[in-house]
């Protein structure tokens, strides 16, 4: 059974499977096709099989002696379809192709339990998401993760473009940036590791190699609350920038990614917009409301009692994020200078307003979608802000060895891919969001 | 304390920060330029400030009046400066920078431990890695980490134009692709959690949804063993491929890939290849060895007895590499159909010679960078399979619902992207490639 010795493999030219788009240039010509059975719909003298390519659907005919291969396939095969690409008025976009053969590939093992066809998926979320293998095969639901590629593409572009690196820190560390009992621990060898709840301390590390970094990567966070926003696992877009002048400079820096993010969506992903009639959001400039002062308007406005002076509620996130519509025509929004008491031990406190920071937070249709801010930078001033939080510097050896051996003025952000892409999508719940959701009671699939 | 509520903030076209190339065409122009102050001469009545950019250096020079500028800066120090460029036969590339202020931003805490500007980092590799804070920091060493980002864009450009969607799956799952004792565990909210092996399972959920998928994420392994060519956590480079003809086109793939790594990193990466004296592979074709054949071959040819019929050892891939140099002029091999035994429980068997597997290895200049093959699309043959190998299929309910609900013949391979560049830079252990090394006794920085 052994073959020569001599063989080689080179690349090649794989052969471009056609989406509908290509169909519509190949009228009149003879093209073979992959992709599954969507849908079909036998009207005894004809029959239509709707095919679903890797980002579309397009439309087969049999009649005639052809309507035998009807016998061969059911819903849910994987064929090769080999016909001619015809005009049709009836068709989706215009095209069809009419049929001398469809090869069966493979398939399911029996029927499939829903109907991938319909135009919507009529089940609740927690059914979607148990049978998520199959789910995502619906035109919608995997449009959803075709966006994400988008914003995640979109998002490395516009950094690489402006000069910053990507780097691949590690997820196994040994404390976590954000502190606190909201990590997963586990057995490393006989110590304690955690799973990184964020790249901080490693983006931070990289300032003074690369001068701007950024990371796309899966964060960690063991959040024991199941609610609508949060989840315990996700797509964390991080960017930390050297030699910024303030802590404007990040949120400058932001304002464009999502211009292009915008923009890269329109032209490349317009398919999936209009699948999932998606409303973008329009950016020109985004504007500023310091924390307290945002506080403060949102009470007097909607005549709500402030609670907690130094944190925001999801409600009052809602309410920040409806008042900037309202009076600014903006769906985004960014309440800079957090107090001191709620940001971490590494945010850099404001210069002469030491309560508050040189911080942000970027609220999109009602929640927040970005925290960012500038760091400290200076070994003394570092050591102090740990002491100040109650935390014991030589806990943190590692990563005071920044400061230690330097590092340029900087500051950086963490964007909840998942999060944002909800948002654009205007949905209710993160999971919509999440190609496969991790939380409290969610392990599969 | 407060600012108006109307203040906004836009996008803004960000000052390139100069590298020497953008000063060689900014001679007898004045320049702004931040970096980091590598290197210090002072000759008296002359000074060089060597700084050191995002991804190059260049020279400042003091004289006169301005020597005392130097009262205020050390090594180590984050710097602006302006000043003039000028041309300079004696200044890496024939330019320099005549400063008129060197602004000093910021600085280490105390003189730096090491001579970042030393031409090589003279010493072992484990102070290396436990200084990696500040040895990244050196030319050499950031370059390689430059390289990784170039392997990874390579991979992403290559895959995407040929129609692939990336994804982004969880590292937190319910069982692990590979088994075995090689799997880090952790509780989950008072279940079991593993951390991802690979993300085999997800793309091949995503085959049927996208047809063709890719991913470059984290992926852990538990391995006792400290070998030079093993880390527990590294960057995987992986894809997924729908309607495949042969295990073949998973190869050519592959090879489309490594040719488009090479240009990219010839056209992009020139700087960083020059610095660290990489020599590229050539590639036209990859010559391919039965894996049966490859193992007679060797023993014959450096007459060395077969131990295990099964498997390859590392000395075999050793001399496998050299036979492939030696014989068919050729730093990579394939080394196909491996053995049933050997391969997990979705390999796809060879027809007609069921103890073989469509399956395939990549060599390069000594180990294995790559594994891939064909995987089973029949959910009776997966079941078959599953229990072949001693497994209870109950145990693999959601992986099975691939299989059950259908998918097109596929296959897929997975890089280990450290190891890949390990082996361009011609290193010996694969800590030198890896940004921050986790292995069984190292878990910081």
């Amino acid at each position: 059974m052994t073959e020569s010795n001599f063989q080689a493999i080179g690349d090649k030219r794989f052969r471009n499977i056609p989406e509908t788009e290509d169909l519509i240039k190949q009228v009149g010509e003879r093209v073979d096709a992959e992709g599954a059975v969507h849908v079909i719909r036998n009207l005894k003298n004809v029959a239509f099989i709707i095919i679903r390519t890797f980002r579309d659907k397009f439309q087969v005919v049999l009649d005639g002696e052809n309507l035998k291969m009807l016998d061969q396939i059911q819903e849910g095969d994987f064929v090769r379809v080999r016909g001619n690409v015809v005009e049709s008025r009836a068709a989706y976009k215009g095209v069809e192709v009419r049929a001398e053969e469809v090869e069966r590939l493979s398939g399911p093992k029996e029927q499939l339990p829903i109907k991938l066809g319909s135009k919507k998926l009529d089940m609740n979320l927690n059914t979607k998401l148990d049978e998520r293998v199959l789910t995502l095969r619906h035109l919608n639901e995997r449009a959803i993760f075709k966006l994400q590629e988008g914003v995640v593409r979109a998002f490395l572009e516009y950094l690489q473009g402006n000069g910053f690196t990507e780097i691949h820190s590690p997820k196994l560390v040994e404390a976590g940036a954000e502190g606190g009992a909201n990590i997963f621990s586990l057995d490393y060898f006989g110590r304690k590791a955690f799973l990184g709840q964020s790249p901080q301390f490693y983006k931070q590390f990289m300032v003074p190699v690369f001068g701007r970094v950024c990371e796309v990567g899966p964060a960690f966070r063991a959040e024991k609350h199941n609610t609508s926003r949060h989840i315990n696992e996700y797509t964390s877009l991080d960017y930390e920038m050297g030699y910024i002048d303030s802590f404007r400079d990040i949120m400058s820096m932001e304002v464009g990614f999502l211009k292009h993010m915008i923009k890269m969506l329109k032209v490349h992903y317009a398919h999936e917009l209009e699948l999932l009639n998606v409303s973008l959001p329009e950016i020109d400039q985004i504007p500023c409301m310091r924390f307290d002062e945002a506080k403060r308007t949102i009470s007097q406005h909607f005549g709500r009692e402030i609670k907690d002076e130094h944190d925001i509620e999801p409600e009052e996130e809602r309410l920040m994020s409806q008042y900037a519509a309202e009076e600014f025509g903006s769906e985004f929004l960014f309440v800079t200078n957090y107090p001191w008491k709620k940001r971490p031990f590494y945010t850099m406190r404001s210069p002469g307003d030491e309560d508050y920071t040189e911080s942000f937070d970027l609220l999109f249709r009602g929640i927040e979608v970005t925290t960012g801010g500038q760091r400290i930078h200076d070994y003394d001033k570092q050591v102090q802000a740990m002491r100040d939080k109650g935390l014991e510097p030589d806990d943190f050896g590692e990563y005071l060895k920044l400061h230690k051996h330097g590092t340029p003025p900087h500051g950086g952000l963490g964007i909840g891919s998942e999060r944002l892409l909800m948002k654009i999508l205007n949905r209710q719940n993160i999971r919509e969001s999440t190609l496969f959701p991790r939380d409290t009671s969610r392990l599969t699939p």
